[in-house]
């Protein structure tokens, strides 16, 4: 089927998804990039939920067995918000199960994210799916894990990693089962933690850290001018690399 | 003094700055952020390259001895490309001396990059800094350091961290002082390692690695899903983690 207007529904649905607001709305995400694209197709957790393959104009089918539509330069350079030339995915949004202070947390390693910047959260959701995070809470302060730059970023990741949805940063509370560790400026050097299996690692917002309040092992990465600070993905990624090291 | 119009010349170079010919062209780059620059306006190393300052309407002028204008809001908002809201700075590029194969290096890390994509650039940049590289060299394929994206993920690190524009990644070879490390997919475990003082690291180009003719150890970072691999960001700081912990 083609799809000229910019005044069709489905267009208009698909368009929204460029914003949370519309991500939300609609229970579905849109992804870019030839690479991507071509994996998460492929992928067993992924192809079912693929619900349609938005192809520019006059190119070939993909390998699926979503709807595929094709799309007037207009209206596809409209959805390609990276450039990407090649055919773009809506997804179904897995479901977001709902993670309440205490409650209970699965067993190994646990990222808590605060991370504003989509880009930054996809690249610590990579770090996290690559170093095998048994789940990542997004708090409430985080950016959506499937906004198209966060799953570009996440390099698809975004749709592999179980998600949880916490409460505000100020509000987290550990069960007894697991260690809550804090990256910050200050504490201890990371390179002398000794992590236990189960570790719920927090991360921040970007030039915010994380609230005094929240009780649990401060960490900090000993860097050799002081002044400075990391990038708060990469930062993150440290410490995962740090625990995956160890176990 | 207050700048109304597009046409006028000192706002076509600063426009110009927003692309890496322009740069190049006017030897000046464009910083933004409040808290990046207010910090590169006190730094030791950049204040004196402070060439202008621009305000939005009706802002405070910033204790700065370079010269200030005042913007319309079309104009700034132009300049502006994150939306800060914040005074823009413009600063003289700082000189970046070529660096041919086989040159001598300065003792230490010595970083070389081949990242296409400005954020990634600005974020490992970022690291180098706060790890204490020696050096950064830019191979040809490298983006620019000195575009408002690298600037602003380089948290003005762009600016105080020596630089050197190097050659391809292909025809890199290095003097028999440093012990060349490539960053990969597959080669020994980055854990295992054990870092030399001199170093050369050598980043690749995101999706593409290192060129398999290059000399040198190659090391991959353990992930336990090895489907997967890091932001190119991410990847490098983790090993100049590595390096900085081991000396």
């Amino acid at each position: 089927m083609r799809i000229d207007s910019k005044d069709n529904p489905r267009f208009k649905t698909w368009l929204s998804l460029l914003e949370s607001a519309g991500i939300r709305k609609a229970g579905l995400a849109l992804a870019s990039g030839g690479r991507i694209v071509n994996e998460l197709i492929h992928h067993p957790k992924v192809r079912d939920l693929v619900e349609a393959v938005l192809l520019p104009p006059s190119s070939e089918k993909l390998p699926s067995a979503a709807r595929q539509f094709e799309l007037s330069d207009q209206l596809y350079e409209r959805l390609d918000e990276y450039g990407t030339g090649s055919p773009l995915l809506v997804i179904k949004k897995p479901a977001i199960e709902n993670w309440s202070s205490g409650d209970p947390l699965p067993e190994g390693l646990v990222v808590v994210a605060a991370t504003s910047d989509p880009a930054n959260l996809g690249a610590l959701i990579r770090s996290a799916h690559a170093f095998s995070a048994s789940a990542v809470i997004l708090t409430k302060e985080c950016a959506s894990a499937f906004l198209p730059k966060t799953i570009r970023a996440s390099s698809g990741s975004s749709f592999k990693v179980p998600l949880f949805s916490g409460p505000r940063l100020s509000e987290l509370r550990f069960p007894p089962s697991h260690a809550p560790v804090m990256l910050d400026l200050k504490g201890k050097d990371l390179s002398e933690h000794k992590w236990l299996k189960n570790s719920a690692v927090v991360v921040g917002q970007e030039g915010q850290g994380v609230p005094e309040s929240l009780v649990g092992e401060r960490l900090h990465i000993r860097m050799s001018d002081n002044l400075e600070s990391l990038n708060v993905a990469v930062a993150a990624s440290i410490a995962l690399y740090s625990y995956a090291n160890q176990k």
